[in-house]
């Protein structure tokens, strides 16, 4: 497999939907394929309409720059990167993104917004862990 | 209800996915809420890349100016309403755009694209009707 | 192979530039990858600045929509399909884009521009035929 | 000469390429010419999506303010230039961006995104030293 297929996006899907209730909060849910496009997207009930585009850049940031969105902003802060997250129309560069790895290959990420940084970066990382 | 729940865009998006599989096509499946922002995004197996932003053009399109996309493409024809189509980032004026009406109000729209204009139309409107 | 290797985006780049020395004509030559994404460019000596960005949409409109950028612009202009130019970016519907196909799958796409759309056309169709 | 010539870009490119297998990255490569406008661009194989806008956009910067990229972010940041960084579409402020420059005149830039900035660093200078 070399982009995420439209089942494993639903499952993860699902997976983050699960995670959100459990933590009693509503967040944005986005998946993106290993071209860094759209494969899905769902708003739980109540999320914030600004959530939606942070989300969705997220998932994008964390194929481009296949690393978890908050280390991806670390290295932009730790190396005075002027100007990065102004790449590939907006990047972004705190937690919630993750990019999703099967046998080694990148195959799209995951973006979580709506709720703490915290909480979206459980959600994500529980979502995309491989079980 | 004044804008569209989690529960109906999914049952909607659901339907898309149904009839699309009977129609033996591929398309993306898109639901803006009464604001015009994504609640929901599916993009079926094979589907076009291109038809990501489409799809998405279409559901915003219909709730923005809350007719079915290609009767507003036709007004924008017949009208002769240059750069309407520029308008909002930009607009679609064809068919797979349908206003999603519950008691007389537009609480969202569903876009539909990437199988023939006929097809998408066919789509979205099963997917609308309240039945 | 799922997305083009640099080698054979290479070997298509060189193969439009002699077929557009033979033409006698100078282009911009742009490569997308399966996910639409800049590969390789060229720029020949003495070619239009303004087709820097329509190769590049050429190329990125033909793996979109997996159709030669004219065959798409007719069925735009055919359906009347109102602001579909409009939609991913931009997209361009007239001769010089055409789809890389290896193994039955679209992995890329041409685009060329800066000549005549008749010359555009045949050095894209001269570059990408797989001999 | 007041613009790069397309046999100069070719070898600036592979001079580029030849120091980045020395140093076993992937990296993408652009060259601007002296009105800041793509000349030629190389993706190497594995190279991060992300970097393609990354390495234009360091070009486009060397240019647009004659001086390696890293020095200009330096500026930005030292002369707190709020909202530089957004300007010309958007620059970019760190390693990677050179001006080319021939008899006293900058007759272009290089821009190196994919390895670490310091090795984007030496890719550029090494590609762009006149031997």
């Amino acid at each position: 497999m070399t982009t995420i297929t439209t089942d494993l996006a639903q499952t993860i899907v699902e997976k983050a939907q699960q995670k959100a209730r459990e933590l009693n909060v509503n967040v944005c849910i986005a998946i993106t394929d290993s071209g860094a496009h759209l494969a899905m997207f769902y708003r739980m009930e109540q999320a914030f309409i600004g959530s939606i585009d942070v989300a969705i850049a997220k998932a994008r940031t964390s194929v481009l720059f296949p690393l978890p969105s908050d280390e991806f902003g670390q290295l932009i802060r730790d190396e005075q990167l002027t100007g990065m997250e102004l790449t590939n129309q907006h990047l972004v560069g705190f937690s919630g993104g993750i990019p999703i790895i099967r046998n080694g290959s990148v195959i799209g990420a995951i973006g979580i917004s709506g709720a703490s940084t915290e909480h979206d970066k459980l959600i994500a990382q529980y979502a995309v862990t491989d079980r």
